[in-house]
């Protein structure tokens, strides 16, 4: 398992510390953001960043391990170790309240108002005068853009699910279950030296590959059937997505011409990624190719997703929100920034095509970090 | 897929409501727990219970799913299906401003600061005089006591995730990696039956024994070599837990010593399950036990944990924590809860033996859900 270079890190730290200016100190409770401050990934950890230290909550389950970083080229910089023996919050409410200056902030999209309230009332105990700030996004604003550590990292993942996918696609045969042929895919990616799949691998078919989020089950592929494959795997703690879409038996021209609709859409979006460009711009390139097929309805969630520490993270790839989207400004994609294209069309009854390759935004362009054929395979 | 009984998701509506008591309706966030009220498996949708209705919010994606289920023997009792077209807070605020009433519970542990700001300015927005109201554990309450149909299907994950435990005893080889045995562990859980694994599977060998949550990986398993096999299965949406520790080799005095007082925990642990009895008690049981053989300290978490729709839910049995549990008063376990029994000690540089099984508490006493050997077995 290679971690980030203590170098990155501090770099990491130093770009939050620019976000959180006019605070003493960020409270990180989000598990992803702390493995990005610090290496650390475990199952419970609090970071709490301030201007010259990181101050780290675990329990004794990790000190072992946290230890036996130390002094390597991958610790994390500045690091003040707290063994947690209890509760977490308490924990943190003493060591909060021993800081100096007053304004904590903290992750609200990663605090419960449960937890918020605790630590309030715990604060007020310690006779503390500091106060909880809420902020947004202050350390997901840094992971939208990978730095070169990243950026190797999901290369190599993306090579090794390539290698998986077309081993994969050599390995479906008609007569297996979904949950056989997903089985299987799970064994290619274990093969591939990934931790584990970065979601529920779906294998859906027939009718099943209508939907775009379906489990596995007891159905035979069958002749006929399209069959929807959508797997990932998470590779020294990023993760990577891809989906192909195969025939059982000769396709007919419906088949045919949904595919090529779909290859089509998943074509001009990403010929549309540059830096710069807007991100529902992007969205519009697959969905218009759709539309202009007659498949506009038939396509019924976005264009992708951003991928790295999490399957799902930002950028968002899709139709502007009415009631959300309205007064944003970062639409523009950066290079730096990692995505899925996956346009889809899915025709209840009839069954559904989806697919799906990884893209990197470079300074020029954009890199795709998946290689796997996208011709339509008869199986 | 089985799913809970249309009655049985009626009980589990009526027995939240009672809970609820003085709230007009109750915001559920939690997956689990709209999962509990509704067999719900996918991975986005919001519950909203009021006195006669359950109102369902989730997107197109499940669209074909919720109405597959309509008129079956599993629908769930008073739906009202929303379909989300964007952002799901939208979605809930539209739909609480045109609730009668206007106190409005939500879940506090389940609510980030960050969404419950966002739906008290909507709901200021739409000029409505809702009042978001928090709650804790009202869903929890009432699953910690597993019915009828939980305790059959954990039953039976527990028969599968023996079987899987017998062969995955019987497969594990000296010379293997650890991350080789862990992917045979989990090639037998799907063979059982099981979804997927409940948590990351762990395979520890010789000084990755002391770590009580190590990652598999490239060791292998050495004359010896203490091996912790710590792994379980979700079946049917329920979760299963089971550790077993082998020898490579024969084992020598200190290794038995260990292995001993580890089982002898286990054992007075299980001994002392009963309704009525104090979860405190259950794991001084075992942790009395460790520290009359030396090795109290050497047993760092709790006794067990809570098995359900989720892996670690409550009740959790564990030292009272003086900074948390003060003014307890539900602290003794009834008929119905299922947990883990996994009592552990792990000595660094040398390594670690854990033994794990799951119980029912009955009407007179305890079940043992998993059956295999708890024997020092030498491979």
């Amino acid at each position: 398992m290679s971690h980030a270079p203590t170098g990155a890190l501090e770099r990491r730290h130093q770009a939050v510390r620019k976000e959180a200016e006019g605070l003493d100190a960020l409270v990180v409770t989000s598990l992803p953001n702390v493995l990005y401050l610090t290496n650390f990934t475990g199952s419970a950890a609090i970071a709490v960043l301030t201007a010259d230290c990181l101050h780290f909550l675990t329990d004794f389950r990790y000190a072992t391990t946290i230890e036996a970083t130390r002094g390597t080229a991958t610790e994390c910089p500045a690091l003040d170790l707290t063994i947690v023996d209890g509760s977490y919050d308490a924990s943190l409410a003493r060591l909060l309240a021993s800081l100096p200056g007053t304004r904590i902030g903290f992750e609200a999209a990663h605090l419960t108002v449960s937890r918020h309230g605790w630590l309030t009332a715990a604060l007020a105990r310690e006779g503390s005068s500091h106060e909880l700030v809420p902020t947004e996004g202050m350390v997901e604003r840094a992971r939208v853009r990978k730095d070169s550590y990243e950026v190797a990292t999901l290369r190599e993942a993306g090579r090794r699910l390539s290698r998986a996918a077309r081993q994969v696609l050599g390995d479906v045969k008609r007569g297996q279950t979904e949950r056989e042929v997903a089985r299987a895919i799970e064994g290619r990616l274990s093969e591939a030296g990934f931790t584990k799949p970065a979601f529920d691998t779906i294998a859906a078919a027939g009718p099943n590959a209508a939907l775009p989020h379906a489990r596995p089950g007891e159905r035979k592929l069958t002749e006929g059937d399209l069959v929807v494959l959508d797997f990932g795997g998470i590779y020294d703690s990023y993760c990577v997505d891809l989906t192909r879409t195969v025939s059982v038996g000769p396709a007919n021209e419906r088949t045919r011409e949904v595919y090529k609709a779909v290859l089509d859409a998943h074509d001009r979006a990403i010929a549309a990624v540059a830096p710069g460009q807007s991100r529902f711009d992007i969205d519009a390139a697959a969905r218009d190719t759709l539309t202009g097929y007659g498949l506009g309805d038939a396509f019924g969630h976005g264009t992708g997703h951003g991928l790295g520490i999490e399957v799902h993270e930002e950028p968002r790839i899709s139709r502007r929100r009415p009631d959300v989207d309205v007064n944003l400004t970062d639409e523009a994609v950066a290079a730096g920034m990692v995505f899925t294209i996956e346009p889809g069309a899915y025709l209840p009854g009839w069954g559904g095509v989806r697919i799906e390759d990884d893209v990197l935004v470079t300074d020029n362009g954009v890199e795709v970090l998946t290689d796997v054929t996208t011709d339509l395979i008869e199986i």
